[in-house]
């Protein structure tokens, strides 16, 4: 019975991430889903990220949280527009749905915007299982998390396109084994892209800013916006 | 209508969870629910706490994992009782129930232990909603997470009567601000008690155990059971 109530919220979401797509492909906008554990370090990330793409790609966040306004206040600072969610009001929920994706979507100019980062609630668990209507999705994997998480969280590996370790200015504190991590997130998917970065001291930034920027080129020489534009 | 499913859920889950306190204090036994974020270090800590209790107090551990049995291998080391549930089964669920603690402790001589510790499943959302019949419960903080994460997730610190800040080895290679950390805690609930400790270097262990050591001593105290002995 509750197994039941559970296939039609997805279903209903599914629908809804099919038109949310529709509508981003149409303003050609790139969208990633970005998840993690709470505190893996994804708003510092997006600070340094929103910063190092401005100004020749233009992009926009949706971050969603239980509640605050936290994050979207960091992350107004680096000059994008910001959408903060909080699921509060809709009973704490520890993911974003399609459906407050379509909401938030609605207070930004998409025609003015190459990319549109959509920073979800810190859960390894059930975000993975609610499509948005993204592009691409990421998991970032904070090297003081532990390399066994892909193995004890899987879904959530199979569902990224890119896996972007965290903290890696930390690994001479830590006994951490990354090769170990790469092999079990290679394990669940063996197809996911893998980057190490540190949001913090802002090593390893431009390999993942190129992935972002390749990204964003490959969305646009598939649409038929500029396809037209071409001819 | 999904609400009203969801509030039907909760309803269930609290029945039985009285019983499984039912259960507990017939058998005399202290049972902490330990919650987090994944990789917060709460199976660590809890290898050094079964370690740390033996022989005087007898401990047994049920661990919760979406899959895996990794955490169960690592504890039954300790030489405690172990069972382990995986919710896969159960759609991936991302908390563990009064219900699925229910079949577990089927597995366990109640009558041969002072302490059960619950491990849940790593996340600071869904698990704090779900009552599974506990004394007391834990949310394991690291200090590599962000100040910020009992603003951002308060149902979680709101319903624990202890936060344990662990990783404290890594402060001095952090920005991190403890002193602000612990005033979010403070502000979401004033009761609440904090201790500080290291899963990989064994700092802070014996307040920790102390802790544990004087809820088992409490329960004792009002227990109907020790009441008749001593009389």
């Amino acid at each position: 019975m509750e197994i039941k109530v559970v296939r039609k919220v997805l279903d209903a979401n599914d629908a809804i991430a099919a038109e949310n797509r529709a509508l981003f492909a149409e303003h050609d906008v790139f969208v990633l889903n970005v998840m993690s554990s709470p505190g893996s370090g994804k708003t510092t990330i997006l600070e340094k990220t929103l910063t190092g793409l401005a100004p020749d790609l233009r992009a926009a966040v949706i971050v969603g949280d239980i509640c605050t306004t936290r994050d979207a206040e960091r992350l107004a600072r680096a000059g994008a527009p910001v959408v903060q969610i909080n699921t509060e009001p809709f009973g704490g929920d520890c993911h974003l749905s399609a459906q407050v994706i379509r909401e938030a979507t609605r207070e930004l100019d998409l025609g003015g915007i190459d990319l549109l980062i959509i920073e979800n609630v810190g859960n390894l668990v059930c975000p993975a299982e609610f499509d948005v209507g993204q592009d691409r999705r990421c998991v970032v994997f904070s090297v003081t998390e532990g390399e066994d998480k892909p193995l004890k969280y899987p879904l959530m590996f199979r569902v990224c396109d890119l896996a972007l370790f965290n903290k890696v200015d930390l690994l001479p504190h830590l006994d951490y084994d990354l090769g170990a991590a790469k092999e079990h997130i290679r394990s669940i998917n063996a197809k996911i892209d893998v980057l190490e970065l540190s949001g913090r001291t802002g090593q390893g930034f431009e390999p993942w800013l190129g992935w972002l920027r390749e990204e964003v080129r490959r969305k646009r020489a598939t649409s038929s916006r500029h396809a037209e534009a071409r001819a």
